[in-house]
């Protein structure tokens, strides 16, 4: 399959070269970048020197790389996405948005947390959780390719709102993300000498992943999904734990809740489930397609304490949108993305 | 005043020596050690070399310590202080132990989380943490040091505990903490290429610093507390953040809450408040005695979120007990400690 | 082929199950360990779990080991990797050792530095730093894999010694790397808090992998080579970056400089040759088998620097032994280490 | 003494203001940024919160801010002190500066690493490295206080130098630094992912701190010196270790160099002579004052090997400032700055 990357210079871009490099079905025939046209990518990324020798174009004729690829990675901020998709509307050529402009099905909640309007409605397209929307992506047009808090997040609730097992209205989301979630882009706030030996919390009630997780186990519980999500920044360059609370119904026991983990994702290969009482951590998946989950139950309060952990870039970004690709495509699953995380 | 460290080779008793070296007042007379007994501090701590040329000393001869101190510091793991409480029973010799030995009022509730019998539970004895027990702590005898998570914690819902702005059954705390929280005894766990680029949970639904914080806010809220701790281990050497929720009384406007903070602490030098809507961290305190509290209200759910960082070692340690000996003393409750956070 | 590690519990030992299971042509058929014995890999490395069911077994009959296997890798400290050698030797099984045993032409400076007889010095052995001794080691019978420091090293300055462009007794080898190269035994020096956010050297003048440096300068320049060689600890996981100073002779220039670097590597794979004045990174080769190499040539001092950065683990350690794997299976060198750096 | 920090919202002088709060003897009476004109410090370091309520002015009327201080503290980029100096030239201020305009007895050196002309040529200048320069401080009008890198690098060959045990010909810096070094403004290159994780050189052959060196070591030994400096990038926010090489001139022996050393620093306070053999590390000096150093005879090469470390901004910033502040006020050299290392 031919595949083009529009917007190749952010973290998840570069990410997606990676993984696209080692796929055995994947040939990646353009890369754009608006403000490094005509630079080489391995200029602004040197550890690809020697792999990709690709020169970044610019996506003004994006109809053409649209005619050349049979799909399109999109790494762009999020409103832009929409004017990609746009013009591509009436092509054969397939798109997986890495941003968030086809995550959400109510457009008016994309526009309340991200104040844009929406400008692509009518778009066909499926939020791109590959394990819980498997069947919807087989075909889908456009693939809003799941964010990374949020495929932590609602991978690790999802069984249990799934079974009604948990009172969705208690939900509280911890989540503790490495510093490459925040991009590329150099800011005071990210300055190395700021961050090392240093950690806090940011977004507080205000993060758009928050509407996205509602979405979700609101669709997978079908019921009304109100809950806290806070994210905090963690002295480290990748990887995300998701720390998910929530009362649970009278009379569901730690049994009941493992049970409900088997069973949507006992035949997961990307989800490993460490059982109840263990602790995932983020550099057993990191630069791996997994998302690893254990699960606490606690007698004393009446409440479960799940936890997930993966790679922001990866199962959060680039690998989940191979996944989702190799699942457009028919694929098996884990081509391309079989590989063991790196550890220590 | 002279002064003991007793167990003077941890992490905390190591921050005492730098902080009593600071300290005008305090003359360090004895430290002890049972491991490395005869060796000089400065060959275990290489950073003191030229400012202690002490030799550690057993605590065989606890007595003779305590008929030349003033006051002792204890920093023996929990269930060894109880024995040297009991040896300086009948001695002017005041006790401030950094471990959990004197922190509970309610023996039973030590035993329960601690696993070992408490034998001295006739001891005339306070809880220290400084800025809500300041009255018991002028006098005591005993006094019990508040712990590091316990510090955080407890200062950042003590102003919505007593004023009754929260349901106190909806209190979950989320915390995280540099490594040296867990203490100087090389670990596989703790290995730095375990840890480094690492973030995981630990002690889930049972770590000990839970009933501390429970019999704390239902002292001063005169509710039972039942609430969810959860600790986690940041890749960084020092500081702690905790992630504070509860769900707000109906009615409770955010404004009540900034002037709960501001009537509990308003007066605090060593509590900073950033006001609402901010965000502490970690760095901002290191190698301080503040502690920085901000707070959150989310009006969509319903929920406070608060937020709190510290230095572990200090005002989590033995910033704390040099602030307690400070108040047992009728010092300044700042003296020898009124410097500024080492940034970046 | 089917190969078997022995001593598969330590850092190297986890990182070539990582590579081998990516590998197209190996089938792990044994993994030994005498201290975990009857237990899951996985156990230990939680990483592998789900990628890996294999239990360790002891090596004690090595002979049934040897006999089911065409290869073992060998991850023993220095002195055991030769009684493995000389249980094996009658039999058809090669061996690829990651220790010091097999390193060293002259057993006596082997014995000098590493104070242990040697116990197998009629061994048919061959020096496995892939891009120098390819030739040797397609036929060898045990393959004494180089170390880290050296592979960094010795790569670094292997063109200038060999096209006698240096002042070989002027040889300066300053080298920092990763915690990882430590072991992963967890020590007090290497607690996460001792050595986060600190940088300080170690085994200065006496550090074993300067007479393994010397020796293949020697081989590769014919003169005797006595050099200085100090490593340091950089408080990070992964990777190794050499920093090589040397005396030009009279009249080499930048463009001679050049040149041997060109006519050495120009063709090799896994060597990336940055340039004169460019500076290669540890990051950007991690995880993967590359080595970036750079120089500059200061014409005030007449001195020239090499700078040189490979990850300890894989170009220093498993990916090595891998490609010398290939190299003796005559496979293509980069089968199963053809991945890109894992970045940022 | 009234004190004056223009410049005051790099690392540097925000590490002196927070040095100057401690000091009982300087008040604080201006602090300036263009930049930030208006702002409170406390709002770009909030670590400051609490502790200094003080604006930021304009140094536009930098005459007034002159009559208003005894002292000025300068942490302005290079090219702009020199401004200040000539303004400030005819009034009894004196002054610090903590950039390189008053570092170089010979103005041409300047000009040819900086590459801006040298507009005050005139000024009356001393080295600011105060246990070497100690009497000319004394009563030096402009103090061109001593770079980071240089004040490790100098310290650390001064007694070799001076006893003319080693060749100067053959001295080579391998020098290592923290991130704080690169100061605070946000670049690509310090961006927290990019670093993370990560190690490499800069500045091969062309840092600006080469000249300073050679400069000292030529005026303490009386030789013309030229040398390698070559610095590195360590993934920590604080601390320079300097890793440096000579050769031993002939017949000079451990003994003798142990000598030099304890003869030309036996005295010192802030230096602490770790003796032969020792390792020096960054965190046992973080956030003091002192510089540790220690040194190994290569029998074997015939080299000796010193290491020092110091904290960038402490010894090789701010506190040095303070340092010679002290000595050009007349104060105990140790005021305001005898504190204790932040370990671990």
């Amino acid at each position: 399959m031919k595949v083009s990357v529009i917007g190749a210079t952010g973290y998840a871009g570069a990410e997606l070269l990676r993984l696209l490099y080692q796929h055995p079905q994947a040939e990646v025939v353009h890369i754009t970048s608006e403000s490094h046209t005509g630079e080489k990518i391995a200029s602004l990324y040197p550890h690809l020197r020697g792999l990709y020798d690709m020169e970044l174009e610019s996506m003004k004729d994006i109809e053409r790389i649209g005619r050349d690829s049979d799909f399109v990675f999109i790494g762009l901020p999020h409103g832009h996405a929409m004017e990609v998709g746009r013009a591509l509307a009436g092509m054969p050529v397939r798109i997986i948005d890495l941003g968030a402009d086809y995550r959400f099905a109510d457009t008016e909640v994309y526009e309340a947390w991200y104040h844009v309007p929406h400008t692509h409605q009518e778009a066909e397209r499926v939020y791109g959780l590959a394990e819980l929307y498997r069947e919807q992506i087989k075909n889908a047009k456009i693939i809003g390719n799941a964010g990374c808090f949020t495929t932590a997040s609602i991978l690790a609730l999802a069984p249990l709102a799934k079974q009604h097992l948990i009172d969705v209205n208690t939900i509280i989301v911890d989540a503790k993300s490495g510093v490459s979630g925040a991009g590329r882009s150099a800011k005071q706030a990210n300055h190395f000498p700021e961050l090392y030996d240093n950690f806090r919390a940011y977004n507080v009630a205000k993060h758009r992943h928050t509407p996205e997780i509602e979405q979700a186990l609101a669709d997978i519980s079908g019921e009304k999904v109100l809950l806290n999500f806070t994210p905090h920044l963690v002295p480290m360059s990748r990887g995300i734990l998701s720390t998910c609370y929530a009362n649970l119904k009278e009379g569901v026991t730690a049994d009941l809740v493992s049970a409900a983990f088997a069973k949507l994702y006992g035949k997961e290969y990307f989800i490993r489930l460490l059982g109840e009482g263990a602790y995932p951590s983020t550099k057993e998946v990191r630069g791996s397609n997994f998302c690893d989950i254990a699960w606490h139950v606690d007698e004393r309060t009446g409440r479960v304490i799940v936890l997930s952990a993966i790679d922001n870039l990866v199962k959060g970004a680039a690998g989940q949108a191979v996944q989702n690709f190799n699942i457009a495509c028919g694929f098996e699953e884990r081509m391309g993305l079989d590989f063991v995380p790196l550890y220590p």
